[in-house]
C-alpha cells in the first residue's frame, strides 16, 4: 500500500504543529478526510488569512492586524505604566483580573541562553526605547516565574534602571515554578496589587 | 486586549482537530504565527490540496487520489484473498509484515452502536458487493480485537459466511483488547500466519 502523496503531504504539514508527533499527525489527518472535511477546509482558510493579516504591534509587539494594536490606542489607559509580559496569553491573564489600567508591552518569548535566545532576539530594543518615550514612568514586569522568566525579568530590570526608570515586579505570590497561563485570576490579581520596586 | 480576530478564527479552527482543546489550540496558533509561519502557510497548503483531491478507492474503499488505488491496481496480488481492517493505518501495519500478499477491503471505521454508527453508515453494502465478485474466495477479519472491533468481524463474518464466502480471522496472536495500530509487527505476523476459519 502507498499512501496518496496529499495525505503523506498533511501528514507531514500537521508535524509542523507543536506537541504533534508522527501518530497524532496521521490520526488527524485521516480524522480530517473521514470525518471533517468541512473542518480541513476551515482550517486551511483560517490558517491562510493569519499568515495573510497577523503581524506584530508597532508600539506594544504584540499579535494584531493593524498598525497599532486597540490597547494602545486605548486612551482609556494610563499611559506612564507599562506592564512587560512574555505571551499574548499573559496578557490576557492580567486583563481578566482587572486590576491593572495601563498599557503593555509583549516579548514574544524569554531570554533562554540554552535555545539561543538572547536579548537581541527578543528585541528588547524595541521596549528600551518605548519605555524610555519619556511618558512610562514605571515597568511592572510580569514575566513567568520561572527560571528563564526571572532572569529575563532580572535583565530588563537592570537595563532599564540604568536608564532612570522605576521597575517592579509582580508579587510573589505566584507559586515559584508556576506559569501565568495556569494560575487562577485571583492569585494574578494579589501578585499585582503586591508587586515590588526592584 | 482584544484578540485579532484572524488568530480568534485560526484558534477556533485548530479546535477541530481530534484531541485539541481550547488551551491547545491557543498555544498552536501563537507558535505558528511567532515562530513557524512557513510551516502555518504549510499546512494551508496541504490542508486544501487534501480536500481536493482525497477521495475514496471505488475497489477497496481507501483513501486514494486516484478512481483505484494502487494496491488494488497491483496485479502481483493474489485476488481471491481479500483482508478487511478498520483504517488505512491498520492496512499499512499489516503491509509491513510481509505475511499478506492478497487485497484490502478498508472499512474507515467500525460498528459501534453507542456512537450510531451501524452497518449502513459503514458502507457494508460496499464490502459485500466487493467479496462477491467471483473472484475472491477468503475473506481475513482483521478488524481490532476491541469490543467494536469484534462486534464489527462478528456480523461481517455472519453476513458472508451466509453468502458462502470462507471467512477467517486473525489469530489471537494480538493481545485482547489492543490496537493494531500500536501492536509490534511480529505478533501481527504471527497471527496472519494462525488466522482461522470461522
Amino acid at each position: 500500500m502507498k499512501t496518496p502523496s496529499s495525505l503523506d503531504f498533511l501528514t507531514e504539514a500537521l508535524r509542523r504543529l507543536p506537541g504533534v508527533g508522527p501518530k497524532s499527525a496521521q490520526r488527524m489527518a485521516y480524522h480530517l478526510m473521514q470525518h471533517d472535511r468541512e473542518g480541513a477546509a476551515l482550517i486551511a482558510r483560517a490558517m491562510s488569512q493569519a499568515v495573510e493579516r497577523i503581524h506584530h504591534c508597532a508600539r506594544c509587539n504584540t499579535f494584531t492586524e493593524h498598525e497599532v494594536c486597540e490597547t494602545c490606542l486605548d486612551d482609556g489607559r494610563e499611559p506612564s505604566l507599562l506592564c512587560v509580559v512574555e505571551t499574548p496569553g499573559d496578557q490576557l491573564m492580567i486583563e481578566q483580573t482587572l486590576t491593572y489600567k495601563g498599557l503593555y508591552f509583549v516579548l514574544m518569548g524569554r531570554l533562554s541562553p540554552l535555545d539561543g535566545i538572547g536579548p537581541k532576539d527578543l528585541h528588547l530594543e524595541k521596549l528600551i526605547a518605548r519605555a524610555t518615550d519619556g511618558i512610562v514612568t514605571e515597568v511592572v514586569l510580569a514575566t513567568n516565574f520561572t527560571n528563564e522568566g526571572e532572569a529575563t525579568a532580572h535583565y530588563i530590570s537592570e537595563t532599564l534602571k540604568a536608564r532612570g526608570l522605576k521597575v517592579s515586579r509582580l508579587a510573589r505570590g505566584v507559586p515559584v515554578g508556576g506559569e501565568l497561563e495556569y494560575v487562577d485570576a485571583g492569585t494574578i490579581a494579589r501578585a499585582m496589587l503586591d508587586r515590588r520596586t526592584t
